[in-house]
């Protein structure tokens, strides 16, 4: 084998132009840690560049630079789920190892590739698809491996934490800023995957995955986006000692109680977190991931979730990971025949595919959370009582209620906090509280963790 | 290769019995990752217990262990630089991968160790050394790899952690939490280790080994304790927007600026920083490390320090890792001879052997940072030009003053945060002010980083 490690770049946007710079920078630190020389020799881009290095092909064939032979490792940052993942499948054809970005193409067509790269006897990274530079990949997969997962809750989408921390911060309104998110580059001209909470949604699928050795199922993740939260929420929930965070939960339930049903939740939504959680203080674009595991209890991973720098140091910690592979003999081991020898590397979802489970993912209404209630209604003396009543008749308790003075003549809203309730009794009490005649409105509801 | 990889343990305490738990709790996890069947054959321990199965050997020889036939890897959890290193060294000459707890061991004998362990071709693994269960060590040696280090801080001991929280939740003194923290055994009965800063130091220089690709300098770390720290400087820092932390810091310098040494500063020592970071809002027992990097930018790790499970967690981590490296065929590998053969493992110190460099370890007097003065003076309305004027000729910038009402009759102590200066410079503006007719006491010093 040859000293030099040879790379295709697939794509030169935000991500790829970070990837040279990166090697470019840091070239003497990784040839200082990987022992190897580390080249690009092929890049696929659309129209020719005058600023790359002379000595390096430029080509727009993608399904060339993924075949060729003067390449170990592809990187692909192209984007989209039709011709990524078309290249990516070619290169693991021929025998490449792939690095990728793509949460979207894993999230959807993740399991026949890695079953595909399996086959080929080849691996595909993919640090750089969830969190950004957080290495939470490695951290779930390798790291926290003799751990069992309980749960795990992570702010992954920066644009969205964006929008939480300044409504939050600066008492400004939805609306307004995603318009400035959009305006910085934050956010997309169409915001949808990211305040509708489907970017998320891809990430999470990707770590329920490698937190329980489970089939990727991103279809079967509920979401629900942040447009509706509005200030007033925000505020309310400050006052009673909470923040509103967009978060990505993943979580094994054993069945154990009533109406609980044994499964993993899988869910994207808007969450009430205590203020003094360090996950409540994560800010601005900033994206952390809060792993809860036996024995080791609860860690966090913080940082960058984006942007050029982030990205490109999760793509290349892939490339050195590879390194090693490429500097060991597996391919040509013979024992690496042998149906129980899985010793030789990570498996894609770390846990080796013959042993991931078929543990149901649960249904929305079998889902099990805390409840942010505010409630709108006449300012009638019997209402709260009403409202209690209900509550208690379906085994739901109250943790904490706030009643504040009418802002509209005659209305008052009441905000109920309570402990975690499975959805389907909440949405029976839901439906008779907004039967009563002194409710005016729709009862407004947000789900609330204490992370505990 | 047999199936089973069998495992050693040597020191049934605290974390051998973690250990033992874990992989009876998770035996099923680890299964289903790794693909190989994990089992204890035999466990170190001085007196014969009747709690530990009895397929288990127990032996008293720990060297006995170390070279026994029915073991793949010695854990190592005895503790202490004597029988520890011994046992190791003899495991490593055995052809034993080795997975250790043991910061000071490490710290003081590293070098020697991994030289050997290289030399004999085998593994010596310690995430457990340093921040217990965070995988620190996995991140800076492999999720980091493609970065430049350009800093890390990190609260690295538990027991300091919960000492400075508990003086600013509770307003309690020094001796009292520490009191209280030795009845909870988060310190030992003679706690210098922890409070001095030395257990720190221990793993800052592992740290800053694998941050920078230096070889372990333990002795060059410059060790500040909290044993000093008063009530009144904690509320005096809130005040002014900061907290003070017990930190360990490894700073690369490039040598730019006036009287600024190029080299690498290794420093433990309270520290006031910014109230709103996430590191000065990681509480109690709790662990945290923040690393600069480029391009990546800031990541935080956080998590248990210390315990059972957060020990054992990291200890089988790297078991994890090992199964994988027993899993191929290194050992019979013919290229592995090549000198330039490095891609089979993460080197011991994250760079390859013969790439350690040689950078200097600052003095003190060369270290940057920002500081924290109570100066004592008398009420005299000239001592306070007195003291900028000194800082000013200094070269020293004041960022902040802040002058209280007398606590004394006469006296009012004068609070001053400065830009970061070069000590050896602080160190003369510090005599010259103590030496001023109105300074009435000795100029209390902290120092400040704005983690920027």
């Amino acid at each position: 084998m040859s000293n030099s490690i040879k790379l295709a770049i697939l794509g030169l946007g935000t991500v790829g132009t970070g990837v040279i710079n990166l090697i470019n920078d840091n070239l003497d630190e990784l040839k200082r840690r990987s022992g190897r020389n580390i080249i690009i020799t092929e890049v696929g881009t659309r129209r020719q560049r005058d600023d790359i290095d002379p000595d390096i092909i430029q080509n727009s064939d993608l399904m060339a630079i993924a075949a060729s032979e003067n390449v170990d490792i592809v990187i692909e940052v192209i984007g989209g789920t039709t011709l990524a993942k078309d290249v990516i499948m070619h290169a693991i054809k021929n025998g490449k190892h792939v690095v990728t970005a793509n949460k979207a193409l894993l999230a959807e067509y993740g399991n026949e590739i890695f079953a595909f790269a399996e086959a080929n006897n080849v691996h595909v990274a993919y640090e750089a698809a969830v969190a950004g530079g957080i290495p939470i990949i490695k951290v779930m997969r390798e790291a926290l491996a003799a751990n069992k997962i309980d749960w795990l809750a992570g702010i992954i989408n920066g644009t969205g934490n964006f929008i939480m921390t300044e409504m939050r911060d600066k008492g400004r309104p939805f609306a307004d800023v995603l318009n400035e998110a959009q305006e910085l580059g934050y956010a997309e001209a169409d915001p949808t995957f990211d305040v509708e909470g489907i970017d998320a949604a891809h990430k999470l699928a990707l770590l329920a995955s490698i937190a329980f050795g489970i089939p990727l199922q991103f279809d079967k993740v509920y979401c629900e986006g942040i447009t509706g939260i509005t200030l007033q929420d925000v505020n309310y929930a400050e006052e009673l000692g909470y923040r509103i965070k967009h978060l990505g939960f993943a979580v094994r339930r054993d069945g154990q109680g009533d109406n609980n049903a044994a499964g993993i939740e899988l869910r994207v939504h808007p969450t009430l977190i205590p203020q003094d959680a360090l996950l409540a203080n994560v800010n601005g674009v900033k994206n952390a991931v809060l792993v809860n595991s036996h024995p080791l209890g609860q860690t966090l991973y913080c940082g960058d979730g984006a942007g050029a720098g982030a990205t490109a140091s999760a793509v290349m910690a892939d490339v050195m990971d590879l390194v090693r592979v490429l500097g060991s003999t597996d391919n040509d081991d013979q024992s690496s025949n042998n149906e129980n020898n899985h010793g030789h590397h990570v498996p894609h979802l770390a846990f080796i595919p013959e042993q991931l489970s078929d543990t149901p993912i649960l249904r929305a209404e079998q889902m099990t959370t805390g409840y942010y209630l505010r409630v709108h209604a006449n300012d009638n003396p019997g209402v709260l009582a009403d409202i209690t009543r209900i509550l208690s008749d379906a085994g739901i308790n109250i943790d904490a209620i706030l009643q504040k003075p009418a802002h509209k003549v005659g209305q008052v809203p009441v905000i109920i906090l309570t402990l975690p309730v499975v959805e389907s009794q909440m949405n029976l009490a839901i439906e008779k509280i907004e039967k009563l005649d002194t409710i005016t409105d729709k009862v407004v509801r947000i789900r609330l963790d204490e992370l505990a």
